[in-house]
């Protein structure tokens, strides 16, 4: 059954470009959502000059299934974002251990058609999750990449509730670290260029606040893991003085510049700088189950799911005013 | 400096028997410390007929410090137990796997002068631990033994926030594992007799209740750990069929009788059934630093730190009765 379906895709001259497409229903494993709400990632600003549709924090309702369509039926409320599909073949997946998968993918990245800024998408099953209960669709849409993001390294790297890690930068990410990491008791430090993001950092649940403008040192004590959620990469000498030996940082977000690191200090002390990709299936699963049970609720700030939405949301998040993940509403106009 | 010092002890036939001798001071690493409160463990019911000053839940307050004393000062509130004594010079200790130390002791264990149950204890510096700003003594007294034995398990083994964990038990271990589990986010399956405490466990923080008496099948999703914290072992039977593949069994408490599990379910779903000691010094650490940052609050009857106030919360935790620590306090009387 053929739909149609209207996308707000980048361009490389004109901005965002709004398209009407008709498609063909969904087949085999795949099922057709009807998106109901859509969260505005950085990362969608690094695509907006590419003919795609952007998007990719989407939660709606099923509304047609594949044959093959087993887990999920018409009418569950599912969220979709960028994840891991490893092969299932290498020595690392039969291993069990395919968070090393030899041959990961990232599902749904650079989709041409599949985006959340749209009024439709199409996606292999395996690759949408159902929203557990007492999660709402809004709160649900900036989890399914910026909540996954930092997730996967709470999990794939095991922090622990008894560690203390750091947090640079209170925003899309970081304002959900900040609650994840604390709701599972851990101590968490965060890190922000001023002192005016303070009181919600600590109402967020943070353990201890460090303003880093000027300064050449931090006065709190050594860290387990940083998490680095801003959207540059900071000065990292007074950083590296604040880590544990053979602590570890994660930068999380996308950035094409280079990484400059004084190797003597990350020698010395055996810190390890671990990169870390979109979350697997598996965390996703758990994220949202422990984002439900723990009431994790994002900082959300909304807009209709239209060409004009899409503009306001992403000029407010260029320009750093958002508190803290824009999300967009469908029939919000 | 010679002190007198009042102890309670077990005796093989006249029960509590309370004995005062003279001792000297601390000498080298060793600290006295003024006994104001400490914990009754089950483990102290086994130990009531051997000559041996009971107790080992303790804290109390420096009086005097051995010239070698570097970490604590007169003055200070500490916390002391049972707690593992690794060589340090063993492979496993190189390694920096001490947890597999090859000569693991437990600290204080029959110590003969020792206990909590008195007024005064001379205890080498290093298996002494400050309580934690925010944690009132009588709070952490149940924390040394009973605290530190469930938490040993959550972090030598790895429990995360993301799982589901049984519990079976409410009582002096189990009500401190649904508090602790619960605070880390995870999901906490409590298993009891009777529905009689449901709503206590409800409020400690579980996700789900199961009251157990004659029934052959528990209606809970599978678990990937199970703590048993009852004095008696379980029928396995049920609770095999709700654990995961490859999952976790701990049984926690002073018991010595025989195990006696179904090899074939074990075998057939890979179950591990894991033996956990006394905890090491830094689970005790980090067991008490978590327990003041997330508000770790024990339920506790107190009873005065005399040989009746002894013989009556021993009763009392014999009976059954006790909810669900008793901790006797100096100077109540």
């Amino acid at each position: 059954m053929s739909i149609e379906v209207t996308a707000f895709k980048g361009s490389e001259k004109n901005g965002i470009v709004e398209s009407k497409t008709q498609r063909e229903g969904p087949t085999g494993n795949e099922v057709l959502i009807k998106v109901t709400h859509s969260g505005i990632c950085g990362t969608d600003e690094h695509y907006k000059h590419a003919d795609m549709v952007l998007g990719h924090e989407g939660v709606g309702v099923i509304e047609q299934i594949g044959d093959k369509v087993t887990q999920l039926k018409v009418g569950d409320v599912v969220g979709w974002g960028y994840v891991q599909k490893t092969c299932g073949e290498c020595e690392q997946c039969l291993l069990g251990q395919d968070q090393y998968c030899e041959k990961v993918e990232i599902y749904g990245f650079h989709s041409l058609h599949q985006g959340s800024f749209g009024s439709h998408a199409i996606w292999d099953a395996s690759f949408v999750f159902k929203i557990p209960e007492g999660l709402a669709p809004e709160d649900a849409a900036p989890l399914m990449c910026g909540g996954a993001t930092v997730f996967e390294v709470i999990e794939a790297y095991n922090i622990r509730p008894t560690q203390r890690v750091g947090v640079i930068g209170v925003g899309g990410l970081g304002h959900l670290a900040i609650q994840f990491l604390s709701k599972m008791g851990a101590s968490v430090v965060v890190f922000s260029s001023t002192d005016s993001k303070r009181e919600e950092a600590l109402r967020l649940g943070a353990s201890e606040f460090c303003a880093t403008r000027d300064k050449k040192s931090f006065d709190v004590a050594k860290l387990d893991h940083l998490l680095v959620t801003t959207s540059f990469m900071p000065n990292w000498v007074p950083y590296l003085d604040v880590m544990k030996p053979k602590s570890t940082i994660y930068p999380l977000t996308v950035d094409f510049n280079d990484l400059v690191v004084p190797v003597m200090r990350l020698v010395a002390a055996g810190i390890d700088i671990q990169g870390s990709t979109v979350s697997s299936r598996s965390v996703m699963k758990r994220m949202l189950d422990f984002a439900a049970r723990n009431h994790i609720k994002p900082m959300i700030e909304t807009f209709p799911l239209t060409k004009a939405g899409v503009e306001e949301g992403m000029t407010r998040l260029r320009e750093g005013k958002m508190r803290y993940r824009g999300v967009l509403v469908a029939g919000a106009a």
